[in-house]
């Protein structure tokens, strides 16, 4: 059984993101709109910075209080997007209830969309006119790559069809013609299809709720969900089983998260580049 | 076995859609881009030509030289979207290989894209903001509920990730977070993966590719491909044998072809009282 190591491949990204851009004659800065307070968004934040000060890229958190309203922060958002240092803007999900989540998201411009969340920017990666791919796809991508997994012909199941995880790999496999099942909450048996994943790719944020024995023996997991259960990150797959089974396997955390942490800084880069 | 009349439910919507329309206090009319000839596109065209006769919907056609330049016929594409009275604006595909066909498709704003094929439309439509359906999957979730067929829990296999049928159709079971198996041209055993289906959707141009006997008894099966062969309409799957089997299925012609020409205009109905 091989870990997919995510700690290891996302610092290897990093270091040659660091290579590409001392050769860019730009000063780049990531924006991080971040409303409310919550400890585990936190941690993640923090993981962005730490990453953008290694990469020397402006890092500016712009907070607001969670009681803010929707067309207020639409606006306030639009004046973010317009300054000019800014190149590019991500706005730290999930967004307080209620706040309409993708009309905020639509404020940023596909120029600045590193997290590839506006519609417009979800439309180009569709239709294949995307110059990056939405964060954690390009994760999953990255690391089947890095390992030399070849899913073509593969028995590939997404568990999930949020708009973090499994949309957007989901989106990855149609563009590339690769066929894939779908699970979600209204599968009859999700056990019997994910018992049959050569390649299962899951982001429900579940703890644990993938048992070791639904795995196929050799499988490869890929395991971006994140939630948290008794202070701690746990991912959708009960690791300590199911790494029994599986051919390679994400822990969490270290499996796909500081994956998706380099993408977006690769993202920033390549639209800056633009 | 039953018969998925097509013809019969695009004649019960167009019913229904004039009806809709007599109280609609706006003239509508489609602009249908046509460049070159070609005769099965034009049976096509004068199925739309009826429907929109039948409504008292106005019809124009306007009519490129095959030769045309992208750019050249993004300009005239232009002026037609901005000409007041085209409420909807198509181009029938597939346009002429040397053309950039989503560049052209993007000249089209999304309230009169009456196909959602731009860019815009296509985001809209997977963010889940559309007020509208990519007619084909309109058309295939029109049959399934005239049918009264439930697909919840259901095994459904797409066939084909084209942008007319597989991708939209495979858009849409992703919004409604129900799972799907896609099958393409990389798949290694696609009969093992069509022999599970309870229901099958096909579109991949390929006349009969699918046997009667990869049918699982009783299954529905949606065969949403159109080639030409010897001169008639084929559809993917060999009906003759997969009837004997199958619980449901629609006939080519007179299947999923006329629905979606039925949805093409609830589709312009519905942008024009936006």
């Amino acid at each position: 059984m091989v870990i997919l190591d995510g700690k290891k491949l996302g610092e290897k990204i990093l270091g040659e993101l660091k290579t590409e851009i001392t050769g860019l004659n730009k000063k780049l800065r990531l924006a991080v709109v971040v409303v409310g307070q919550n400890p585990v968004v936190e941690k993640f934040i923090n993981q962005k910075r730490k990453a953008a000060e290694f990469l020397g890229i402006d890092f500016k958190i712009y907070p607001f209080a969670e009681e803010i309203t929707t067309n207020e922060l639409r606006k306030r958002l639009s004046e973010i997007m317009h300054e000019k240092r800014n190149t590019g803007v991500i706005i730290q999900l999930p967004l307080p209830k209620h706040l309409n989540t993708q009309y905020i998201l639509n404020a940023i411009v596909p120029e600045k969309d590193v997290d590839v969340l506006s519609t417009k920017a979800v439309g180009n990666f569709v239709v294949g006119k995307s110059e990056v791919m939405p964060p954690v796809a390009g994760a999953v991508k990255a690391l089947l790559e890095e390992y030399k997994i070849d899913f073509q012909g593969k028995s590939i199941v997404i568990v999930g069809a949020g708009s973090l995880v499994g949309k957007p790999t989901g989106l990855w496999f149609l563009n590339e013609k690769v066929g894939f099942s779908l699970v979600e909450s209204g599968t009859l048996s999700p056990e019997e299809i994910i018992k049959k994943a050569d390649v299962l790719i899951t982001g429900i944020g579940k703890p644990k709720f993938i048992k070791g024995d639904w795995i196929k023996k050799g499988a490869v997991v890929i395991d971006a969900g994140t939630s948290e259960s008794g202070g701690k990150l746990s991912g959708d797959v009960d690791f300590e089983s199911a790494s029994q089974r599986a051919g390679f396997i994400t822990p969490v955390p270290g499996g796909v998260g500081p994956v998706t942490v380099a993408i977006l800084f690769k993202n920033l880069i390549a639209l800056a580049k633009e």
